[in-house]
């Protein structure tokens, strides 16, 4: 067997114990979750598992790595491009492709939640959470300036803090998903009034 | 010892425990304290706290019940023959009598969120946060309806959706408080713009 497809086969293998592992998180929660899940889950041994990933905490990270990379990889600029307005932009970032509110929530967000909460005094988790919290700041800071130069927006407030005020609210949305009944949190709904506030916020004409 | 004075003195003791285990909550986290820690804070012994409290999680709800309490309490009625204008009631219950926007979050809201985030399975924790939730939605809406019935409110939006997306941006904002910097986080702006985003939804004249 080549070195290369060694090395191919590994990261196969690899690709499917994260699939696995997102799939164990997703149904036990990150602090129930265990090892020993992925390994039944993936249908492979100790030795299999342990080859690849460290820990669970290793595993996770991977996991919401992967699942962060789809939305703000394939380049911003591109989606630029793709979209005919900044505002569409906000939307796909907000809301995927089809830029309308929905009921949908990522299904490993109370796995992140509970991952960030819990035992949140540890430096490394801690610096995690903030370079995830830039990642999201940056990109949707980016977008809003760019929409500001372009004359699409006029912000009534700094932009930095619109930035934030969608953070906080998707998070507060996440938190909602995690622990509330669907009727209760009204995803859809609510994340309608969130654009709301921003098209306001944000100075967008009504079409 | 009379029954009566027996009685005053227990709920002493209670009162006591309660106080020493928000103590240790604020300090540790919910999952890693411990009855220890609280025994150790409180200067008793196992039974002394095994006496009042069955385990971490009755300690628990018991420290965040009189937590809320101090808030929803006090009767509504009153707050509202206090204030001005329904605006400032809806300030009071998010703010606090100063009615400012303040950097300061409720010392208890990490581990509050660690409590409902994690294990949120258990149809019990879901079941309280439930009825958390529903005792902060049925205050706000009642002061928007009231808001809106005096002629000071005139809402762009279903009440009851701008009564929930208070408690969304509110809870993602106890988020950010939990794993981000105050310079990141900025709670004082992120609050003043919610209150931004609340005028304009309710119609609140600007003075």
């Amino acid at each position: 067997m080549s070195p290369k497809v060694s090395q191919e086969h590994k990261e196969q293998r690899r690709a499917k114990l994260i699939e696995a592992a997102a799939e164990v998180f997703i149904e036990n929660g990150y602090e129930t979750a265990t090892m020993k899940h992925v390994m039944d889950k993936a249908g492979v041994s100790r030795g299999g598992l342990y080859q690849y990933f460290e820990n669970k905490e290793d595993l996770f990270r991977e996991v919401i790595q992967g699942n962060q990379e789809k939305i703000i990889d394939g380049s911003l600029e591109k989606l630029i491009k793709q979209q005919s307005s900044y505002w569409d932009v906000l939307l796909v970032i907000m809301l995927g492709d089809k830029k309308e509110s929905n009921d949908k929530m990522d299904p490993l967000s109370p796995s992140k939640l509970e991952y960030f909460v819990t035992r949140r005094n540890d430096e490394k988790r801690r610096e995690y959470a903030r370079l995830r919290y830039f990642d999201a700041f940056e990109m949707t800071t980016k977008i809003i300036e760019r929409g500001e130069t372009a004359g699409e927006f006029i912000p009534r407030f700094p932009i930095r803090l619109i930035a934030k005020s969608i953070i906080s609210y998707i998070d507060g949305l996440a938190l909602g998903h995690a622990i509330l009944d669907s009727r209760t949190l009204e995803l859809k709904e609510q994340t309608t009034l969130l654009l709301n506030y921003l098209k306001w916020a944000l100075g967008v004409e009504e079409e």
